[in-house]
Order: structure tokens, then sequence, then C-alpha cells
């Protein structure tokens, strides 16, 4: 039986997938480079900072994530008509997995023995990186430089575990609440058309 | 005396720079930068296999690779007008590199004691990812992920090998015909303009 | 108290993240977009160089890379204005921080062992890979490939490096030659304008 933290990392790795699949269909991909640009969405920042802290990337050791990417291949394929509908859906999904792939970032580093400020960095990059990657291979700005209230919220999210830690919180009510704080604030930006100032130009 | 498996080696390394390059010279770039485009087409993949492996990537170890790309980048300036009357010749060099790739990182994953899913990945991105670094580079959605039967055909070679082994079949056998049946995917995908699927858009 | 060198690298490291906050700006990027371009500008270079070598990356021992690139951010918001007047002050610390990147690049490489050319290899990638992420990110073709004498000079600045070795001059004044014919270089091809020959097209 699958645990409930890995039926969310499922669901979260799926919403990933299909977010990269998605971009990648509007670009005229063929069936391999949409199924590429899905996974590097999904897997993507967790690699980078699994290259980072100098351990073996975490889809090596379970074909999950290769399979989940695929099975987001084939509903775009087959169901992508009814994705318009389930734009709801999808972003409540898509915000879930931000939340835990950014808990699940600041632990690995923590347990790896790195001090709060890099963990915080590191689950960041676990939220935000991969959307980066597939932003890169659509060849587009990446979306998250220029409007989306994303990988700020993963920061918020961290400094959430360094407040809980620091109060010597139970270490699963500290998880939780950091990945609460994540979806609440990627929730809030998207309904009250949060943004970040934009940078002038002609500096 | 090279061996005949470095002298194939080398003439894939060769193939696969010639690539990065003459596309380099189609985006104006300088001697510099087609020289490093060239360099990260022939060596990227493999970098970037050796890095998710924990091993130090392979050009580290012997300054052929860069002398390779350097000479391949000599062959463009001086001879570039000859190249387009060597079309096919190249295209077959090309294919024997990808074979000769994909057979190397299909087998160096295998050494280190990862399971056969993780070779498949291995051996395809030696074969493909260079290709992909080097089309972000001049600002071009990769090729792969639109049109070409390439990292497919890294996918049926990895399968050929693992079928092979499955079989217990000689170990040189089993290389020998994985390399062939890449050889021969790209070469009738090319040939029949076999392509994948196009991923419909506004899903 | 900072050391010298301390004070140069904080130095580079704040003139190399000016050039990316600046270019971000160019393209609207908001706040965060900004100043992840300006830190990776300042830290991508040294951090592939290290996950090349199997090292951690170099900023995640110490978070002054992270601050500093912070204060760049606030700088080029606050007093924006007034960079285009230091544009000539700017290309000096530019130009200072690209030469004591390629000396520690270099340094680094030789402390691990590693032979003379990965070592070369190396001082390049330092100084010059980090603006090569930031052109990928703002989805540009990468400057140093067509127009500047940039990473040349880290190649120039590495050779002196191995020639000051080979004669077994003092490691000291071995650092600040190489270092101070990096500069060298690199003023002098900007100031008369010397650019490598373009690679001709349709080859």
């Amino acid at each position: 039986m699958p645990t409930f933290v890995q039926i969310i990392e499922f669901v979260g790795t799926f919403a990933f997938a299909i977010s990269g699949i998605r971009l990648a269909s509007a670009k005229q991909f063929d069936w391999f480079g949409a199924y590429v640009v899905g996974l590097v969405t999904a897997i993507g920042g967790g690699t980078i900072r699994d290259l980072l802290l100098g351990v073996t990337p975490f889809w090596m050791t379970d074909p999950v994530y290769l399979v989940c990417s695929g099975l987001a291949l084939l509903w775009v394929i087959f169901l992508g008509k009814y994705l318009i509908h389930l734009h709801n859906t999808f972003f409540i999904f898509d915000s879930i997995g931000l939340a835990l792939f950014t808990v699940v970032g600041v632990g690995k580093a923590l347990a790896l023995g790195y001090p709060f400020w890099v963990a915080i960095v590191m689950g960041s990059i676990t939220g935000a990186a991969g959307g980066v990657i597939r932003d890169v291979f659509i060849n587009e700005i990446p979306l998250i430089f220029r409007k989306e209230i994303y990988a700020i919220a993963c920061v918020v999210g961290g400094m959430v575990y360094w407040a809980c830690d620091f109060a010597s919180l139970n270490p699963m009510f500290t998880q939780i609440t950091s990945g609460v704080s994540v979806f609440i604030v990627r929730i809030l930006a998207v309904k009250y058309k949060i943004c970040l100032p934009i940078l002038k130009g002609n500096q």
C-alpha cells in the first residue's frame, strides 16, 4: 500500500507533468518531446537539488516518476479535450505538488546536515526549477521570472519551516504547516492577482 | 594504437561537433562560440549522464575530445564549402556516433550497478542530450522534440540491449546488436520520413 | 576582517550580479526574477565548475554570495538611474571579477589534482558560464558566442598560469600574473574592439 505522502507525491508529479505536456503541445511538439518536457517539469527541480546536494537523483531509485509522466502524456493524448474543464482541479493539484516538493526539498537538505538558508534554497529549487527548464525547452522566458508568485511561495514555506523548527515544534506538524503555507500563498497570489513589482528597464 | 572502439568514438565525436558548429555558423557565431557549441554537442550528453551517475565526466580524463572538436572547427573553417557534398557521409557518421554513444551510456550505467530502466535513460541522454543543449545555445526549440526520430532510436537500442542481456547473449554480441539497431532505426526513420505524431495544441 | 581576496571576490560577485539584473530589467522581469538572474550570473559558472569537479558548490558554504546578489538588486531598484553614469566603473569591476573568478577556478582544479588543460577549462567555465546561463534565461543567444572576447581572456589567463607554474614561479606571483593578464586582454579587446572572426553561414 502506498503511503499518504506517496499518493500526494504521485498527484504532484502528475500535475507538474501535465503542465509541461500542455505547454509542449501548444508548440507542436511530438509525443516524445512532450513526454520529455513533462518529465523534466516534474523531476527537473529535484534533480538539480540532488546534484547540488551530491546525492543520487531521486528518480533514479524508483521508476514511478517516469511511469507517472507517461500516464500524464496518455491523459493529454486521449482525454486532452476534457482538460480545459478541469483547469481549477489541476491548479489545485499543481499547488499541492508545489507544497509537497518544497517540504521534501527543505527536509532533504536538513537531513544531510546543511544549514537552513541552504535548505530554503533547495526547497525553492525543488518546487520551481522544473518549470524553468520547461520554459527554456519550449524557448520562452521562464514564467516565474516575470509574472507569478510561485518560487516566493516556496521561500515563504521554507521560512515557516525554519520558524516552526526554531520553536521546537513537532517535525510532522512543522512539515504540514510549511506545506500548507506554500499552498495558501500560491492560492491567494493567484486569486487576488498579487504580483511582485516589475524592475524598470533601461538601467 | 587506438582500438576500434576509440576510432569509432573519435568519428562520432567529430560528426557531433560538426553538426553543432554548422548550426552555430548559420547563426553568425564567432570561432570561439562555434567551438563551444560543437564541443557541447559532442560531450554534453555524456557529461549530463556522468553527473547523474555521480562519476567524473569522461572528457576530463582525456583531452582527445577537446582536440577532436577543435579539428572539427578547423574543418568547417577551411573546408566548409565541401561539407555540403558530404551531407550523406556526415549523416552516416552522425548515426554511427549516436549508436556508439548509446551503447557506451547503457554499458556505463549497468557497470555502476544501476537497473536496466536507468541504463536505457542514460543511453538516451548520452546520445541525445548534447543536441538539446546545442539547440538551447542557438536559441531554437530542440529539434528532437518536434521532428526527428532520434532519441527514440536510443530507447530502442537500449531495449535491444536489455533483451539480448535477458537472453544471456555474449556481451560483445549484445553491444553490437544494440548499436546496430540504433543505427538502423535512425537510418530507416530518415529514409522513410517516419515521425511520431504531433501532440495537438490548445489543450 | 575580510581578506583582500574576499573583498575582490565580493566586488566581482556584485558586478556580475548587476550585469544579470540589468539585462533582466530590460526584459521586464519582476524583482524575484531579476534576483535569480543576477544570482545565477554571479554563481552559475562556479557552480557548474564544482559539479564537474565533484565538490560541494562554493556558495552553499557561505551565504555571502546570496546576500551580495540581494544588495545588487537593491542597488538597481533604488539607485538604478545612477548606473548609466557608472558604466565604466562597472566595466572595470566586471573585468576584475572575471580575472579573479578565472584564477580561483584554475587554482581549485589544480588543488584537486587535475591536469592543467582541465584547470584552464575550469577557469574559463568559472568566468564565463554564468553569463551563458543568464542569456539562456533571458532567451537570447549567449553574448560570448557572438561578440565579445570574454572567455578567450579566461583561456589566456589559464595559459599564463600554466607558463608561470612551468617556470616554477612563486604561487602568489603566478596567480597575480594570471589574473592581470585576464584583465588586460579583456580591457584591450573592448578598447580596441578586437573580435574573433565570425564563422560564415550556409555550410
